[in-house]
């Protein structure tokens, strides 16, 4: 069966996910009896082009459209998703903290056309998780988002799968790969605006880096691992944020020196319900000295969770985690796992789409 | 629907099961509509036990087996299957590494009854694995093993429902604990007696050691993961195997002085076919030099795996793991990925029969 794929997005994600369609086209055919044409494709710069024939893949990565002037006549989401017609449709747009949006209305749009929805964008997961969730099961659709956090690596896809039944007490990780960078380069001896530059100049960094630097892209996954995993609809205000502007590199050495690594951690864990007030003279008693004055403490009735700079001792796994590897270790009531991912480009990000795309339309368990 | 439970194997982990099974009973019912009944048990204590109304599992638990007179009755283990019916069907008996018996049978018998089937029994899939899998299809059966490698942490489970059409090219990893703890004591100054002996008790070793020393465990487990991520139908006898006996107290001091820390590292990566005289270099040049003498190198035609004391940097992840912690990282061509399952008790094995009893009945994937 040929399944046709729609596809908001097309930066660095959107692209490599068209690429590794292409490259692992007949592994989908063999192992999957999986075959796809790209119908649809949507950007800032091309605008909303769709054939229900297939687009050429091939002139789409190398930068050329020769469709478009005919097949640019969809002026919005519906419109287009009429046209494309996806069994499947793909949302990799940028980030939108405050409210997910537009990519809320893509992926609601895409399921009301009856086409599975799989997110690489974290905002739907954070601000409309359940509303998306519900819309999915009464279209007896799949609303897929591995790669959300921790790129293709097994997180969303394994709990329910790989780990029924268990007990999540909570998780700690490191989620952040642009703070990993730069503390790491702190450590060396540069200033925080160095170790940022730095950062940005292998292509870690964004231009603008302070949804790192402030903690609000790692704040983004634990709510959603919490939103999903612990079934808490947590708000982004009700998580704990410190960043890592307010530590000296004389601290980050200092730490170094004896042993310790700064890190951003991620945690979250269940507390008693209504455990309000103790919950947050612990969180202030626990951050660290140079940013208590800045510190925002949001906790929910039964869970606390934060992003914080900590002090690691080096035996502890998570602090030699180096550049742009993340791990998450969960907290369960039948033993403790890791994950790790290890240095993952651009292409374990287009691998978290692509698995999503096979679990969505294997209709049996992939076994 | 009420499923039809039979175990063969009542030793740590079959009871543990049973604890496991009794403790989860709301979780299983409300979360994922499943009743169980214990309509078999066997062991070599209690016999051949069976009663299709459900067996007493809390006397059972005790040590009492007040039906045993009158359900005692079945004299091998189709007579038992017979009488106790199961939908499922667990192995946990203890592991024969020549040839994987009796478990085989008694998987094949289970399977030909019409049961599903579930190992935490090692041997049958180093001896028999492409033979029970092709059974069990041919049944419309499960035949599943998560808990035989690295007890109830996802891989067998993970690597086909969470890495679908993924390029799996090697692993590496610590997968025995005895040793680890071994190990690490020798570091703290211990011979290597002395080290077991401190070992066995604290519970991880056995009375004989010799299979976990001379990498025979480790051994099992890296075939069972070769034949059945990697789908080569590996020999025991075709993976390099080296013990830990050959590496003497001072070396391993030596090694820790020198930032660098002993451990049995596990090892499987595909090389070129035919590659056989290169590989035997390698894995010789690379033997620690205190056990180059016994070394015992064994290739497959593309593939190359070992067992083996290897020197790692305090840097490495795995050089970090005490205990009964155990760790294996996955190569492919999208990510690295690092599983880690933290100081696992038996619970932890009990929980990978329970993970694999919720699959085996759940008809759709579980999401």
């Amino acid at each position: 069966m040929t399944h046709k794929l729609a596809l908001i997005g097309f930066g660095n994600v959107g692209k490599e996910f068209v690429r590794l369609l292409r490259a692992k086209e007949a592994r989908l055919r063999e192992d999957y009896g999986i075959e796809w044409k790209l119908t649809g494709i949507a950007s800032r710069r091309v605008g909303w082009i769709a054939n229900p024939n297939g687009l050429d893949t091939e002139a789409l990565l190398a930068g050329r459209c020769p469709e478009c002037p005919a097949w640019a006549a969809p002026k919005n989401v519906r419109e287009w998703l009429e046209e494309a017609d996806p069994d499947v449709f793909f949302e990799a747009t940028s980030l939108d903290r405050s409210a997910g949006q537009p990519a809320i209305d893509h992926l609601k749009a895409a399921l009301e056309s009856g086409a599975h929805a799989i997110s690489a964008n974290k905002g739907p997961i954070v601000h409309a998780y359940r509303e998306l969730r519900d819309l999915a099961r009464a279209k007896g659709r799949k609303f897929l988002f591995e790669s959300t956090v921790m790129d293709g690596t097994p997180i969303f896809s394994m709990v329910p799968h790989s780990l029924p039944a268990v007990e999540l007490r909570g998780f700690r990780g490191i989620l952040n790969s642009t703070t990993n960078v730069v503390l790491t380069e702190m450590e060396k001896g540069l200033t925080l605006d160095e170790a940022v530059k730095k950062a940005q100049e292998i292509g870690v960094a964004e231009t603008d880096p302070s949804d790192d630097l402030d903690g609000w892209d790692a704040a983004v996954k634990v709510a959603a691992l919490v939103i999903v995993l612990m079934d808490v609809p947590i708000k982004l205000e009700e998580i704990e944020r410190v960043g890592i502007r307010g530590i000296s590199p004389e601290e980050v050495r200092a730490a170094r020196a004896a042993g310790m690594r700064y890190k951003l951690v991620c945690r979250a864990e269940r507390t008693p319900n209504g455990d309000h007030a103790e919950v947050r003279a612990d969180a202030r008693a626990e951050a660290p000295a140079g940013v208590r004055a800045g510190v925002r403490v949001g906790v929910r009735a039964g869970l606390r969770a934060s992003v914080r700079p900590e002090q690691l001792p080096l035996s502890d796994p998570l602090a030699l985690l180096e550049g742009t590897t993340s791990a998450l270790r969960f907290d369960m009531d039948v033993f403790g796992l890791s994950i790790i991912e290890h240095k993952p480009g651009v292409i374990a990000t287009a691998y978290g789409l692509l698995a999503d795309f096979i679990r969505a339309v294997s209709g049996a368990p992939i076994s």
